[in-house]
């Protein structure tokens, strides 16, 4: 029996079914059955999409596959597909946010004063929110919202190696510990290996960050500077994002760092993923950020150079431009036509 | 005026010149005349070795060149080679220790009762020795052996890479912080960044142990399993070098692990390096670690596999196997048959 004997079985809902959400869906529809502490339903509210004349949410709960985000994977028949939010969240006790952080706002609004008095709520969303202050954790957005607890979940994830069944590690950042070990109960598999730390905004900006760092490390790429270069920059681009975390936000733990959504997660986004990639490009194209975008990635924007622009400005209010050199330097270059090959002289100046 | 007003001008030996040494001397001659804290000349020991009729220290001394072992760099003129090591020793203040460790004991042998009374002396040499009981740290050798303090250089470090004037960092670990300082003055250039700890050890081990870290990845490589599960056995590896060094040795620093010598020199290892690539193939041809040093290496040993060997028998003597799973792992693929694709079941059982 789950939490202080208060709830006899914790019902989860989905909110989101993309790419991530239809790939953590996968893991819960599959826990839920295996501990005692959940309801052995589980529903996924989907964006309704119509795919070949036939809804997206028709197809999901009959041929139990995402075809359009993670096609070639089956989904558990006790997930259920809903197109409706309100209903999908009904009795629900544990909410699992995994909708594009665009949608953010939007979702809150519709579920304000609907939720389940005893709920809690996991945030899988990637990236991160601006407000006037600078950078807003999209679990504080949550949790002013919707007046509920908020752990959040990150880690060197890519969806589909997690849906092939790839080892892989995450981790989860929790507020109350029993909360934290609840949700591991709800994501570890033999092939997902949850750490919990009692650090929720370290978790989920650690996910944001990276996204700059990648930059650096594409940029290097690029340079053809050699792996003592790269690694250097990886390196100062972690203890970066850790002072910058325990500047700009309390409780950041200096484990956090040592966990999936720190180091590990920082190597994936440096050796892989976008944004390492159109750093490389930048430096060999001489082509703008904003160009290549739009050449290789379809309309999506590139996180990293949002976020770069937020926590520079962040830095610049505060005067702190010593203090975060390399995070400074891939700004420059991103907005301010610093040419590429002097980022070495700007973390050394 | 350095250490305490007792030494005017701290007079530098390099007792070694590989290619590590080789490129450090390069560094050194130029550094010495750049402090006022050195006496600007430099003595370089060579073993000597005869090269198309010509003496390797004679070449040295003349073309200002180790055609051997850094080929294409010019080495500084105040940098002279000495076949003899009391010749080179003589009044040096400052021994800089960058031989082959299985030299270690010989020079210690010749060195020993012969040291000027106010030397100190840096480690730059990689690997481990074996004592009695597990792996002896080389810094703890040369101290015993020789009586004077030892600090130990360590980092994401290819020599040619730092030859050719590209971007590193280094750690260099220290007892005594003027210590540190006066080699972190006697090392650090615009494109070669010495960050001190007070950790000798740490910095020191991190380079031993990081070699068992980048068989995990080589092996993770040749299973072909992908960006999450690499990652993952990467910072596994990372925490388990923490927790080895913290329960085998005193006074190791959380912070070594952020520095060069621990998580950058772990990436470099297990992205490029003979560990990582021995491994992969190992995974995907079938052939043993010894055939394949044997093929692979041209008769060097790999260092990695050493080293699993000791820091697995120390965990086996204190019965802490399920406290190190990723080394022991390791070291049952390559000492007991276990097929590499179990690596993920030892880690999870």
């Amino acid at each position: 029996m789950a939490r202080g004997n208060t709830i006899q079985k914790e019902k989860v809902a989905i909110i989101g079914s993309g790419n991530w959400g239809t790939a953590a869906a996968r893991i819960i529809g599959e826990n839920v059955t295996r501990h005692p502490d959940f309801h052995p339903e589980v529903k996924m509210w989907v964006f309704e999409e119509i795919i070949e004349n036939r809804a997206l949410t028709e197809i999901i709960n009959e041929q139990h596959e995402n075809i359009k985000y993670l096609p070639g994977f089956k989904i558990p028949e006790n997930v259920i597909a809903d197109p409706d939010m309100l209903n999908t969240i009904r009795d629900a006790t544990i909410l699992v946010f995994v909708v594009p952080h665009q949608f953010l706002y939007k979702v809150c609004d519709q579920l304000k004063g609907n939720i389940h008095p005893k709920a809690i709520g996991i945030s899988l969303i990637k990236g991160c929110d601006t407000g006037e202050t600078g950078i807003r954790p999209i679990s504080t957005i949550l949790e002013e919202a919707l007046k509920i607890h908020i752990c959040t979940l990150s880690g060197a994830n890519i969806a589909n190696e997690i849906a092939e069944g790839k080892f892989s590690e995450t981790t989860i950042g929790y507020k109350i510990r029993e909360e934290g070990e609840l949700f591991k109960r709800l994501f570890e598999t033999s092939y997902y290996q949850v750490g919990i730390i009692d650090d929720v905004i370290g978790v989920e900006m650690c996910g944001a960050l990276k996204n700059v760092v990648a930059l650096g490390a594409g940029i290097v790429d690029g340079l053809k500077m050699g792996d003592n270069s790269k690694a250097a920059i990886i390196r100062i681009g972690l203890s970066e994002m850790k002072k910058f975390l325990k500047m700009f936000y309390k409780n950041i733990k200096d484990e956090t760092f040592f966990e999936s959504c720190g180091v590990a997660d920082v190597i994936t986004s440096c050796y892989g993923g976008r944004n390492r990639r159109v750093a490389e490009a930048h430096v060999t194209t001489g082509k703008s950020f904003e160009q290549l975008e739009k050449e290789l990635l379809g309309g999506q924007k590139l996180q990293g150079t949002l976020t770069a622009k937020e926590v520079c400005t962040m830095i610049s209010i505060k005067g702190l431009e010593n203090e975060f050199k390399l995070f400074v330097a891939i700004y420059r270059i991103a907005f301010e036509g610093l040419e590429p090959k002097k980022i070495f002289d700007v973390i050394v100046d």
